[in-house]
């Protein structure tokens, strides 16, 4: 016997989840919080997905429930407790748990192994999932659970707000899935008064070192940088994925060019690692042509002109926003025309608190990190 | 005998006066924090000062630390303990005691007493202070404390730092004395983008209640709200300081108009209270005509022009800016020609953690508290 689904105390089991998926990162992968429940509804495992090449949550709260389930078991070894009811309880029964996962468990072997053979290895009784996944990775994972004896219980039965919070998390990854293209994430870094750069040009740096190493964290996790030939000529930057002290991270991104004017041979973004140019200013064009080399994440670098037309295309699914404690007054605006006259039609956007606060100070610097507002809302 | 001031510990009571002096508010008067230790250095009242009109740091120190002395009087007279090692200590003796405050006490009667005539009372036995008052408000505080047999020490021979960061929260705030104008507050709700109104001229509400309601509170504690003359023509606003129930607060600020055209005789502006016009673009000349007013704290409402004439001409004091999670693209810039042309000569700004954090989430909006850069940084 489990516990009812319908006990009210569920609920927290069930923020739970939403809340270790949000410990995750955005990017190729969605987000995924898992809880592992005992039979009286007690938390004894939780597990999220940290992104692209990782465990899966389901994987990730399996191995801490292993983790833990050894440990008692050692506990148990070690310890004659006088009085037996103190004793600590033997190896769980695997049959009487409950999984609550915020997305149906995948059925497909890619960087890891399918989750829904984990899960029937493992011999939980139960499975609770918020969202089907409709997309490749999934399919079938629900049903392989059914057809090998597992309790498969959908999310709508159990609450619409973890659905829809779960479902929330990924809407616009759902959404970059659909259209074929990858997930992307908008850097900028900015004065308080949104310039990218002064009059004369002079850019570098406008943002401090925290934030500066905390893009190259970013760069590191992406598989390509998106830059518009203005900055190429303009910065010549490197695009390079570098740590605090300068050196090079073992995985580069590709550096990809985007518009007509040719890139110079001497151009640093030619070094390191591998160049493509795009003579195109269709950021959809070049969002498609990515994902065809196999792009699953990419960073929109700048300058205005290409976040402009990213965020007018309405193809930027997260922003990371690095504020500057200064004013230029006039400069090179961070954005340039995205066709709003009015301010009912402003880009509307949502403080996003996946993967640290949504809001934090970064040395002198602010760092936000936002994404476009949730369309049902 | 008290605890010796180039005791390593005294550094702990040096930053919990900084520390007091932040929980102040920016404005008329200065922000300053007082701690009041035992003889042997321990912590029994401290102090700090709210803002124009409520008592000063010492005064409240010293209030706090009668209060604390009548609950340990009336615990003694409740409490018979067995053993009279545990009885509680009979009320302190204020020869004994140590005041370090940030500022020289003053020696001036304005809407309250003077404080050193305050600690002369008090009987407490010595006083260290961070640093002189050079202001009319003091002049000759500490002298008065000597005379009458107090113990003065000047913090120069305790702590450079403290006397440092004693002096760098008032920096702006001496300034303003010595250019005998006003403080001043500048309020900025823009977009994330840096727009405070989109191209067609809306720009109401870009920030949502919970900024609104903020930037209320600020009205209702400055003397002066200035206004160009081309926001009171778009907006026709009322500038009246009024509470989360729309009910005028019980003090209304002096409504300053800046510009030559002249305020139509229907213009919301001219409501509730007090109204001014001045007919010219210098925001010195304004400033010192409210001075002669009797205006101590003035805050900048905008527009853009208005907002980059006073921070062109270095008049801003600290800057409370809302910024709401939206872009516009094009649209009316926060500010205008600061005559900057190079990153290298930006107007550097300082996250300012006085009264509340510096960086906070309101709402969905984002609040940042921001000061101009302390020169001798
Ligand atoms: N602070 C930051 O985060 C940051 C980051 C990057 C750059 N920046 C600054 O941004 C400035 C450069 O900005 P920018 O706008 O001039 O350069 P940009 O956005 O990097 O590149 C603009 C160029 O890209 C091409 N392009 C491709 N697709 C386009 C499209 N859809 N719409 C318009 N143009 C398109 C056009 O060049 P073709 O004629 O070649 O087609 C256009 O001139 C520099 O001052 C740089 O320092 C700042
Ligand atoms: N979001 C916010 O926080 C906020 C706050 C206020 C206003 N706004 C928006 O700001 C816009 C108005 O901005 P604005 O710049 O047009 O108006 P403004 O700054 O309110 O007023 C500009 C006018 O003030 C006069 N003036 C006085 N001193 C000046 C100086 N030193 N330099 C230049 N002009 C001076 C000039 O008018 P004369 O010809 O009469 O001399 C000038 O045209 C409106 O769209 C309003 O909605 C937004």
């Amino acid at each position: 016997m489990s516990f009812s689904l319908t006990d009210p105390a569920v609920a927290s089991l069930l923020g739970l989840s939403v809340r270790e998926a949000k410990r995750g990162v955005r990017g190729a992968n969605p987000l995924v919080g898992a809880v592992i429940a005992d039979a009286s509804g007690q938390v004894v495992a939780t597990g999220h997905h940290r992104g692209a090449g990782t465990p899966h949550a389901e994987a990730d709260a399996l191995s801490n429930l292993a983790a833990a389930q050894e440990l008692a078991a050692r506990r148990q070894n070690e310890q004659t407790p006088l009085d037996p009811a103190l004793a600590n309880p033997g190896p769980l029964d695997p049959a009487t748990l409950t999984m609550l996962v915020t997305l149906e468990p995948c059925n497909h072997t890619g960087r890891t192994g399918p989750c829904s053979h984990a899960i029937v290895e493992s011999g939980i009784g139960r499975v609770v999932y918020a969202v089907p996944d409709a997309t490749d990775r999934a399919s079938g994972g629900a049903a392989h659970l059914v057809v090998n004896g597992v309790e498969v219980i959908a999310g709508e039965s159990i609450s619409e707000q973890w659905v829809a919070e779960s479902g929330a998390l990924n809407a616009r990854w759902f959404r970059a899935q659909r259209e074929a293209r990858p997930f992307t994430s908008l850097h900028l870094a900015q004065t308080l008064d949104a310039n990218i750069a002064a009059v004369d040009g002079t850019s570098q740096w406008i943002t401090g070192d925290a934030s500066r190493q905390h893009s190259h964290g970013i760069r590191a996790r992406v598989d390509a940088i998106i830059v518009g030939t203005g900055t190429i000529l303009a910065d010549n930057p490197q695009l390079t994925a570098r740590d605090a002290g300068g050196e090079l991270a073992p995985r580069q991104p590709l550096r990809v060019a985007m518009g007509h004017r040719d890139v110079p041979d001497t151009a640093r973004i030619r070094g390191t690692g591998s160049f493509e140019q795009f003579h195109t200013h269709d950021p959809r064009e070049v969002l498609s042509e990515l994902k065809a080399r196999g792009v699953d994440h990419a960073m929109i670098e700048g300058g205005s002109s290409i976040a402009t037309a990213f965020l007018a295309a309405d193809l930027v699914d997260e922003i990371w926003l690095y504020q500057a404690p200064k004013f230029l007054g006039r400069g090179r605006s961070a954005l340039d025309d995205l066709g709003i006259t009015s301010l009912s039609q402003a880009l509307e956007l949502e403080l996003d608190d996946v993967d640290g606060p949504a809001v934090r100070q970064l040395g002198n610097d602010v760092l936000l990190h936002l994404t476009p507002r949730h369309e049902d809302k």
